[in-house]
């Protein structure tokens, strides 16, 4: 019995619509949009354009133009956060942050932009308070984690965003661990910049990833080159969402993220988080029983379904090895790329043990799992 | 008889083991390497191994943790010109750029680079006299296209890459057209940085290219972030590929990739490169018979499968137009975002119709164009 509980890292299997969309637009479109006006063309631009619109509608982008495809959420972070921000300008972020965003913003620190990063409580939340008290008149930016990648905590984002905005700063999030877990509407939780990967929960392919893009915002590309229109300038162009999206775009991961989206759709949020709730309810209960196991972040007042643990005595990759070679059961050890999480909530530097279901694992998945925990 | 011609812009169709590929890796490994040391993450991390490797045998790079997966030739071009050139570097490059080099070295000449643009004759053809004349001791690097995608022309990259080194100069290579169409031995022609992209000549999906990184050449990474090693430091890593491989990598995409470049060793370069030889013949000999048909290009001493051309008191997109929607021939029309290419072979601003063969077309594909051109 094979169960895959690192559904944080990538989600795994992914809809059987998922694979037949790509595999589809390999066979019977695969050109790339914008590169020809012949009907080929025009049918991958279609694929493109309709998945954006999903997307958009997804995450209230009221402007589908806005909402760009990247290659991964940590290419999004990038942007933001390269494209935005100027020497002088001053951030605020948190103790919380994937390397996928705090690596961006210690660059930005060497070149010349000022970071502060507000400490969390030891059960992962960061206070909506300590947010504004480090509110400077140059803060450009509020940037932060949705949920962390290691405790699944749910940050107050709406609350934080208030007080950003109070101070006339923008407010990035990344939402690696929430996108398709949690519903976002970009206007309602005051989210200027919305960064997610494609491959978790959307359920698309490795290798996409997208940046909602506020009206009134603009960044620097991070990458220019050919977009299709507009071939006789030097300049980049401004459109959207061209400006930035050079080169040939991911069509066939483009295709499998729609498709995923569209499946989280009709499956529904609520349904999609009640399934969560329920495997993350009964993987908390069963491990709450277990002497000598350690939880870390569970009295958060919101949490998603990624779980970190340690056992008493035991090395987290010595477990991971275990789960693997004796119980067929994938989860993920160390320090998730994220060693301040870890400075946190005490488990630095050899890090813990997270679990993290998907839609797709059952009550007997989570048994086997706590069964085999039993054992070691 | 849809009969598609645009191979320049992506080869289409893929072998059927690409197509496999692709769906094998979504469908029974899915998930990231790195990101786990459970078996399916080990079996992920395997496969883009081996892509890897296949891709530095097939370019002559003998370390092939040097050669970095992106997701198109253009971030490649962008890694390597934004990573590697500091205010008052000097560059010098042609009139016969794509966009995706061109706007990159304009981009960096806004920063405070110095860049020379060598002019090509009319017929597309850089000498590699003229790129040593605009030498300076200043010049940090050489950057050209391998082939126009415009004209099909060959530049005379060894020759160039000679002079280039005798002045200290990194050489760049944008193998947009070349890479699977002619022999590339990075060690032989003298290329410290090659560009490619994964769906063209190489038959991989869309989403792909590599960047060939030369040993001792240091570039500043384009994105920064997770890499699955080195969770502890605040540091982008320096081991390589990491450094240039942030967040989860496309493994779908580099699954399709490896195939292709097995596709293209199986076939033999020879075999491709004489096929190719054979339907561009049959084109240009079809298409020197038809009245107030003017080719671009054609006298160069080397070319590819690409060729532009225009007809007399014809707009471009026009012609497309009708091959689109009376032959159900894919061919692209206007400036290929190549506009400097345009004014050196003097069809700026209307551009030229340009039909590029694949390995796929066949003999009565070409008699399908020819006929519907003399039919316009």
């Amino acid at each position: 019995m094979s169960v895959f509980l690192d559904n944080a890292a990538t989600s795994f299997p992914k809809p059987e619509a998922v694979y037949r969309a790509m595999d589809s637009m390999m066979r019977e479109v695969g050109v790339a949009p914008g590169r020809g006006s012949y009907s080929q063309a025009i049918a991958a631009a279609r694929l493109v354009f309709d998945a954006r619109r999903a997307l958009a509608a997804f995450f209230g982008v009221a402007d589908s133009s806005r909402l760009v495809f990247t290659h991964s959420a940590t290419e999004s972070l990038n942007l933001a956060v390269s494209g935005l921000l100027k020497p002088g300008d001053h951030v605020v972020s948190t103790s919380m942050e994937h390397n996928a965003l705090l690596r961006p913003l210690l660059l930005a620190r060497s070149r010349g932009v000022e970071v502060s990063f507000v400490a969390a409580g030891r059960n992962g939340v960061v206070s909506a308070a300590d947010v504004a008290a480090a509110l400077r008149p140059t803060t450009r930016l509020v940037a932060l984690a949705h949920a962390s990648n290691v405790t699944g905590t749910v940050q107050p984002v709406a609350e934080i965003a208030r007080e950003a905005k109070r101070c006339g700063a923008l407010v990035l999030v990344d939402a690696a661990q929430t996108a398709g877990y949690l519903p976002i509407d970009v206007a309602e939780l005051g989210i200027d910049l919305l960064a997610a990967p494609g491959h978790k929960g959307l359920f698309g392919p490795p290798g996409t990833g997208i940046l909602a893009v506020a009206p009134g915002v603009d960044l620097d590309p991070l990458v220019v080159g050919g977009t299709g229109g507009n071939s006789g300038s030097g300049e980049q162009p401004t459109e959207m969402p061209e400006r930035y999206e050079s080169g040939t775009i991911n069509t066939p991961g483009i295709a499998g993220l729609g498709a995923g989206v569209e499946f989280v759709r009709q499956t529904g949020i609520e349904a999609i988080r009640k399934k969560s709730g329920e495997l993350t309810g009964q993987l908390l209960e069963g491990m709450r029983g277990i002497a000598g196991l350690q939880l870390y972040g569970t009295d958060a007042p919101e949490r998603v379904g990624v779980i970190s643990f340690t056992m008493e005595g035991k090395d987290p990759a010595i477990i991971g090895f275990q789960l693997d070679r004796s119980y067929d059961i994938a989860v993920r050890v160390g320090l998730q790329c994220a060693p301040d999480v870890h400075k946190t909530i005490g488990t630095y530097p050899a890090g813990t043990i997270r679990v993290s279901p998907g839609f797709f694992n059952t009550p007997e998945d989570i048994e086997h799992f706590l069964k085999a925990l039993r054992e070691l």
